[in-house]
């Protein structure tokens, strides 16, 4: 089948040939139609995690082959959770989905030794598939897994009381998407924070957009009661530390490293006793569900489609500054 | 009176001629028994937060004058809260010592616009005042407010279950301290991780020992429910993330600042998804009860004491490598 792989020595690479998966007990095999590119493929592509295999791990498809009696039948359209547990080891016996994602043998498909969605076909477990309502088109349904993530911050719990006054740092895909999220939840004030008009004028006019520079820490200082940092940056993290009040909690969405140029002290954190929570995948149901009630709309989020066979040059254009997401097309191929 | 301050021009120097403080409505005028020497007023004594004045925070004192029917009478031996707040703010007006301790326009003794500890005389309003037992010595409640400091730990409630795994990182003063409360709460295991053998021997043979070194973080990866970082340092925080169980407890004890050789990345964070809680001044009551009923023994971690008028000779042998707390003493003088 054809699909767009990680290769220790080439890197990113479209193969024509490469081996279609093959159905294991309990697994199905799905069709892919969609898949997402996410600036974690990028990351991989540049060494992160040391991948190797095919690439993705946004998508929907559809199911193509099963197990006898299975409750999700062929032809059923589906999305699916990316995290595949032992089903083994304490955690996993513990149960619960978080248990699951937590699992310290999972793998994670295209990201931890597993093949991933930039392809023909893959296969996952029948537990980890999601059937998806008429109503939701192919092209929202690849962008559930990137909600399904911003919809873990609503299942963390961490807006405590109604007229919190709420923020998010980043203005990138993951970010603009929380911002979506967090304007359905409980909130006295929502802020954006970003560094670009064009991709913060995508939000809803009731989400106040502000554009970071030198100031931005002073003028909203001590601030805010929760704020999720998704710019993936040390001087995001710092920005979310000097925005916050005392005993507030900050959402670490995305991950970054300091480099040899960053500043970075913790100073604030402890000082104002901060709560910091890290927050990973989450909640396909919740965003299946907020996808079928029209309550998010995706469609300004998504740049262009790409054929799976211009796979190469639609990762290219996904690392391009301004960009948001890219979606490789397989259902009309 | 004679006094050890921080000048912005020549830094630390003692004063043989300081004036001695006025008591104000609502406060008492203090004789300082004695002081001790934290590492933050060595960081002070290096420009951290710009402070001039009186250095220090830690003391015993007794009450030389006070409020017409106060309480505490002239003569009561007390130790002190180190904020001062402003009694008017929203945050104090909603109450509580936790709220009191955040106000944004509070003074703290010794850190901020309001002279210290390392003097004759000092001055505090009368709801800062603890008074101390007989049976504890002046030399225990010198140690009060950092022991507080590590009961802040069991006021936040970190510890949610009696089989919890607990882990301390640094043994430093404050690191020490924490062990010793620590061990006094629930716990299956308590391990104390530092980089000095001879510091962490002065803890009792039920904590264990860990000398870390670069194969700490993989033996003890994952293992941990709760982590208390108490080595202000990078790779304390980096060791602290590498241990800890996924959804696990981090307790940030100490502020740090990376420098241009420290890696810091926050993919632990992320991907174990680790509450992460700021911890900073704590509870006096618990501290002085805790040295009352003897449950904790502070005296292994006295390395020296020196006349107040020798205080530089004394922030210098603080400052050195191996020293554990030196105590200036104006009790005997």
């Amino acid at each position: 089948m054809l699909a767009y792989v990680v290769d220790a020595k080439e890197g990113g690479v479209l193969r024509q040939n490469f081996p279609k998966p093959k159905r294991e007990p309990g697994e199905a095999l799905i069709r892919v139609l969609r898949a997402g590119i996410c600036n974690t493929d990028l990351e991989i592509l540049k060494g992160y995690m040391g991948f190797q295999g095919v690439l993705g791990h946004e998508f929907v498809g559809e199911i193509v082959e099963t197990e006898q009696g299975a409750s999700l039948p062929v032809g059923q359209r589906v999305v699916g959770e990316i995290n595949l547990a032992c089903n083994d080891c304490p955690d996993c016996r513990a149960g619960g989905v978080v248990k699951r994602n937590h699992c310290r043998r999972r793998t994670v498909m295209g990201i931890v030794n597993r093949n991933g969605t930039f392809a023909e076909f893959l296969t996952l477990p029948v537990v980890n598939l999601l059937p998806l309502p008429d109503s939701v088109s192919n092209e929202e349904a690849a962008f559930v897994e990137p909600l399904a993530a911003a919809y873990r911050i609503v299942e963390q719990n961490v807006i405590k009381c109604p007229d919190a006054v709420v923020g998010v740092i980043g203005d990138g895909k993951l970010g603009l998407l929380i911002s979506l999220v967090l304007r359905q939840q409980p909130h006295s004030r929502l802020v954006a924070f970003g560094r670009h008009a064009d991709k913060m004028a995508l939000l809803p006019a009731n989400v106040e957009k502000v554009l970071v520079d030198e100031t931005t820490n002073d003028t909203f200082r001590d601030q805010f009661d929760v704020v999720v940092e998704a710019s993936g940056s040390p001087s995001g993290i710092m920005l979310a530390g000097d925005v916050a009040r005392p005993l507030a909690t900050i959402v670490l969405k995305t991950t970054c490293a300091t480099g040899r140029d960053d500043s970075f002290n913790t100073a604030p954190f402890v000082v104002k006793e901060l709560v910091i929570i890290g927050s990973r995948c989450g909640n396909f149901p919740m965003a299946v569900g907020s996808l079928e009630r029209k309550e998010i709309d995706v469609s300004p989020l998504l740049t262009r489609t790409y054929p799976l066979a211009e796979a190469p040059a639609a990762v290219k254009h996904a690392g391009q500054k301004g960009v948001l997401k890219i979606q490789l097309l397989m259902d009309e191929t």
